[in-house]
């Protein structure tokens, strides 16, 4: 037995070279190893008990691409379309107008929560799983108009690494999202090894009721809890109830995420992923309308977060990049 | 290699007789074990893959124990009365009176809701941190009226036996209950091997702030989440994402989720703990104001679920009973 375990031993020592492979050898790597190692090794000050090692991702722009639109916002036009018949009150409504119009600068400056809600109207009445199949049916035919690919392709290989890794070390990941629940579910299992009960995002409202002797939960048309900004680490603490002690994000929308991650004890890990490779995938930070990064990485500067830069940090970005 | 699983697997067999050890030989860990072998065997027709095996569990009364009075609603006592100064206004208000006064009858009538309400108000401008220091500190002293004990002592020995020999067949077990989650955190994993992220309860609304420079989440008086009745099955939804194939619970609060676990594909476990022990524990059903075990009871019937009579089906209700 002691010499199987040994094995063992030499065969992870041998396999760090290997982990990460999408990244380069850059600081940002050489800082997650290290964090992990500390917390994950039992003789180490930071040593942290598996069933703390809380790791939450932001989804949009941290896991998957999120431009030119946010990808759920590319499925509400659909939605929104074909529900516009029976709203003829939404003619002369703002957001209804940006989206049809495909106005993407004008849907930014509305910001999340509008849109969100003019989904919400567009899809209530639906019980839930009739509205999984329409998310499933979409997501199977839609294509992102840069990488005339299916969106779901468009997930980071080296954020898949990074959470297999972290799974390896005994951490419990998390997907914490503006986007909605049901627009992760069908697909977070296969792309990123998370389960629906470990995603937290933004939840709708959904009523139980008897339909034909059978029980249903029918959605309704509002939003209960907008998984944005501060309210990100309410979800947290509503869902999974304890401090993670890794975060990752991309934007000013998952800034109080990282604070309070990165205000608990012992060692942390904050890190932000830097959209800076227009060829391979898109470059925008500051004067963004998606994904903007602007407080969040004065606060990455100021703290000493590990800041990722796409374009020299990551080997290849997508598992269809050479 | 094949020799050790082979070896394993003659374990296993030769401790089918062990497990369970706390439940009498009955129909009811009969059709237990019956159904985990159907769901948990490959070559089964009924087999389920581990990720979908989702148990869920009511709280009080299901695998702790309600009587006289919820556990949380004693705890809201203490606190309610320390409160009390600072809220001048509840000198009139029914659910205060019947607090301060101890009426079991009058609280119970008035139901969960206008209770934990009035527990909202009393606690509220709270940091998360300070409340889950106040509840450790309640738990720590306070005694159970009949048992002499502290209330964590109370769990039904078979119950936590029921979850360990669940996740021992693969499954995932989650806490679906009415109280408040902060009241379950703090010892559900000890007691029941269940972490927070697998807690899903009533949920009272927190805010994000920075205080001196530290992010803090502050709670309010609101309740936004009641996880009762019809409301579990919501809770499920928002929180696991799938429909649990196991369901448990003791009371008509548990009907709707056990309704909708019953209702999905393949072989379902739905079964109920009846309270009919008063030497050991308490006798109460129909006619209880906590714990009412009315509507759910005639559905069991028509239904055919597994009715646990603890009296009969149960070699002891707690540790420390001979």
């Amino acid at each position: 037995m002691k010499f199987f375990l040994s094995l063992l031993l030499l065969v992870s020592s041998a396999a760090w070279a290997q982990v990460l492979p999408s990244w380069n050898e850059s600081e940002a790597k050489a800082r997650i190893v290290a964090f992990v190692q500390a917390v994950s090794d039992k003789k180490s000050k930071d040593y942290v008990r598996p069933a703390e090692r809380i790791a939450v991702f932001d989804n949009d722009g941290t896991l998957w691409a999120e431009q030119p639109l946010y990808f759920q916002f590319v499925f509400m036009l659909d939605q929104v379309k074909a529900a516009a018949p029976k709203h003829p009150e939404w003619k002369d409504d703002p957001v209804f107008q940006a989206l049809a119009k495909q106005n993407h600068e004008a849907l930014a400056k509305l910001g999340q929560r509008p849109v969100l809600e003019l989904l919400g109207q567009a899809n209530s009445g639906m019980t839930v799983g009739e509205y999984d199949g329409t998310i499933r049916g979409w997501l199977a035919k839609a294509r992102h108009p840069k990488f005339k690919r299916p969106y779901t392709d468009l997930v980071y290989k080296p954020m898949q690494e990074l959470l297999a890794y972290l799974r390896a070390n005994g951490f419990k990941t998390f997907i914490v999202s503006g986007g909605s629940v049901e627009f992760m579910r069908p697909w977070a299992e296969k792309a990123y090894g998370i389960p629906p009960e470990q995603i937290v995002g933004s939840q709708q409202e959904v009523k139980f009721e008897m339909q034909d002797g059978k029980p249903v939960l029918r959605r309704g048309p509002n939003f209960v809890f907008v998984d944005d900004g501060p309210g990100k680490p309410v979800g947290i603490y509503r869902q999974i109830g304890r401090r993670p002690i890794a975060a990752f994000g991309n934007s000013d929308g998952d800034l109080q995420m990282l604070q309070v991650t990165a205000d608990g004890p012992g060692q942390r890990l904050a890190l932000i992923v830097h959209h800076d490779d227009a060829e391979r995938e898109f470059a925008y930070d500051r004067a963004s309308h998606i994904g903007k990064l602007d407080k969040a990485w004065d606060e990455a500067k100021a703290r000493n977060w590990v800041v990722v830069s796409m374009k020299s940090d990551w080997k290849r970005i997508f598992s269809f990049d050479k």
